[in-house]
């Protein structure tokens, strides 16, 4: 049987230390209660700025910390490393990958979400998606070895095939991300090759919807196209994409080259949700979220909260969008309510309230469109957007030494690019190697001897 | 057929972006030559603060950095991420796996060295080396999870295995990873973790020889021991590794536990020794490395320069050691040399000789052992070698902009830990995973639906 704080103290279990998560726990810490936080990673992600680590701007280290660092100083809360297998919502008991058992009052769950490739998982070695500090290295390996791919064709054979970079989704991950790939590759690496021009390269966003950006108003995604052309990134809306194999994207029947394909498409919520619908008996939406009432709570189940991206909650007939800011609030507000719940003043709770403080989404590294709610109304779009999202995202990152080595990096990328971190670390093979192997390459093998 | 440069200047292809290849590099920028620059990798390492990286003190981004950023002035000079797959030393070629042939006049191949298991391959998996960003990553990968393992463990049973430590090698290498997880440990995770006290971590160093440090003066190796004493390091001398499995290691025929094996004992030139000798029709020493002359040529190739790890090169009777000085000076060597012969004075030049500065390894974060031959010559120990040895790697560290951040976070170690860098990436699995599988575990498969 597991062994919990005194076992006397109510205990609450948050599975998922993202944003949800260690909001929870942050607001649990003065609580009268035992925390266990649960997560398979050992640290938070600050998703916001994956795509920077993903584009060689920051290193991991800049954008997570681990998750025992951050709770540290919350002396009724425990970190497990663990993966949850199963949950018994009748004795109240999660089951841990390890086989530990960890017995619950409360029960918060914040998982997330993760890709979705509409079933065609098979898409998902071709075109990685960015979801994690591992998903962020890969693609910068793809994207940085894309070039060095380009460089050795035109060395053995004069020419290389366009350096066509293709996102696939047109939300704000893929407009970041092609903004960032054509700038690296417009401004930083032009000196770096003898044989190609990196300044040739081409991105493009292809998006299944008529809109880049729907979420956002229309006057905002008009002047993000604007935005993203004037950095030579084209989109194409009503794009549907029938097909993604090594070196092209078929949309419908056309096939668009290229030579590193990225996900940005679709999200579906964590397995976790599914599994929890079933302990409980209730359904989860098309994408996998739990549906919550009011308080957060699945049906009849007031002891359980789901939280963030893993949670179905509307609001004024619209669902709540599977961002930062949502998630952070219903950590909160979980943690409130199980307070009150404790005083059995849970009545007196208002319903959960998303406060909608507005979306950015950035374009290269001096541009950005902003919908700005609180404290005012506004729409922005260019530099001024920037440095509003450049403010909020140092800001929000946790932890002073973070914030203080992010702002730090980013000065100095706008003065001179910071080569340490654009390393591609892990396998070193090009995902073309075996395609390029000419015929010249057959005689090359016994010829050690020569 | 290769297009390089022009093809009338002499050619120089530079095999290996270590501090050999680097340095020639550097030195060939200025001759009219063109140099092709030859690297598995995208990137130079600084090795000699790799162990850093591996205890989550530094970060890959800050010890290493792009070999095109490097050497992005050198208007002479290309970069080919590739790998050498045979030779041609009649025709003069080098071929490369991705099918390309490189023309040479002169041939510079300093891709160093690798673990060697003395024929036990099957311990690479179980205890990791350290000669890579990627080594570096897996071994805080391991250490770090021992503690996670450690912590579930007495969650789940009350009770965990002891947090031995055990590092093969007694060189440089073992005793700086010794005293750094030792540091780790005690200083840094105790308030990390609820149900385990990492400060109970034993590290145990065994060295096969009769000495820790052995190619050093005999009070420092006293010395050195004592220091590792002092932080809780346990050493044994004479101590023959017969077999190693996971969770423990056989010294002879007792049984040594151990939750996280790390590998510091043989090294062996690259693969690539060997190669270039049956291409040469000579022979390599007992550990792949070419034997060179004076002027640091294969017998009877004065086309060809074999420098680091992968030259076996005597000095005074002694073979001079696979460390970064020695490699540095024959690379800045080779490139002389190849200004000299293409100007005919090629007999005018010296023999190599090393100049031997000293050596240095630290013994946790505020101690080391410094043999210091130049400006001075002295054997110093403690803080005083420890300043000696931080002040010389800043120094060395190749870019100015790594080296102001590597000493910014050292700083920042000595005031707090910095949490950021403490990530475990990759795959998030235990090695003991499935040893942890309880008898309960078995029940929990399908209570997913209870």
């Amino acid at each position: 049987m597991a062994e919990q704080g005194t076992g006397r103290r109510p205990r609450v279990v948050i599975v998922g230390a993202g944003f949800g998560g260690l909001n929870a726990a942050v607001g649990l810490a003065k609580l009268p209660v035992d925390v266990t936080v649960v997560d398979l990673k050992n640290h938070h992600t600050f998703q916001p700025l994956l795509y920077q680590v993903a584009l060689a701007v920051l290193s991991p280290g800049d954008i997570a910390q681990p998750i025992r660092s951050i709770l540290r100083e919350n002396t009724n809360t425990e970190v497990i490393m663990d993966a949850v297998v199963g949950f018994d919502t009748v004795e109240r008991h999660v089951k841990l990958k390890s086989g530990a058992v960890l017995i619950y009052d409360y029960l918060i769950l914040a998982t997330g979400s993760t890709h979705s490739y509409f079933g065609k998982d098979e898409w998902a070695k071709i075109a990685p998606g960015l979801k994690t500090i591992e998903d962020a290295t890969e693609i910068r390996r793809r994207v940085l070895l894309a070039f060095e791919l380009a460089e050795r064709q035109k060395l053995e054979t004069g020419a290389h095939p366009p350096l066509n970079f293709v996102i696939v989704g047109g939300g704000p991950t893929g407009v970041e991300l092609a903004g960032s790939i054509s700038d690296i590759a417009k401004l930083y690496m032009t000196k770096d090759f003898r044989h190609i021009d990196p300044g040739t390269a081409q991105v493009l966003i292809l998006e299944g919807s008529p809109y880049i950006l729907g979420a956002y108003p229309e006057d905002l995604q008009k002047k993000a196209v604007e935005q993203l052309n004037a950095l030579g990134v084209r989109t194409r809306t009503n794009a549907h994409v029938t097909d993604i194999q090594p070196g092209y994207v078929m949309v419908g029947d056309e096939r668009v080259e290229s030579v590193c394909t990225l996900w940005a498409a679709g999200v579906q919520a964590s397995p976790l949700g599914k599994l929890i619908a079933q302990s409980l008996g209730i359904e989860t939406d098309r994408r996998g979220s739990v549906i919550v009432d009011d308080h957060l709570h699945p049906a009849g189940h007031p002891e359980v909260f789901v939280l963030g991206d893993l949670a179905h909650f509307e609001q004024d007939g619209k669902q709540v969008p599977g961002v930062a800011q949502p998630a952070m609030q219903m950590g909160t507000y979980a943690a409130k309510r199980i307070g009150l719940l404790l005083e059995g003043k849970g009545d007196k709770q208002k319903p959960f309230r998303y406060f909608d403080k507005g979306d950015m989404a950035t374009i290269g590294r001096k541009a950005a469109v902003a919908r700005i709610v609180w404290p005012f109304h506004a729409n922005w779009s260019g530099f001024m957007a920037w440095l509003t999202w450049l403010t909020v995202h140092i800001f929000f990152l946790i932890g002073f030494r973070n914030r203080l080595s992010v702002f730090r990096q980013w000065a100095y990328t706008y003065v001179r690019f910071r080569d340490g971190v654009r390393l591609i670390i892990g396998s070193q093979e090009l995902p073309g190697w075996d395609s390029l192997a000419s015929s010249e390459n057959q005689v090359t093998k016994d010829d050690s001897k020569a």
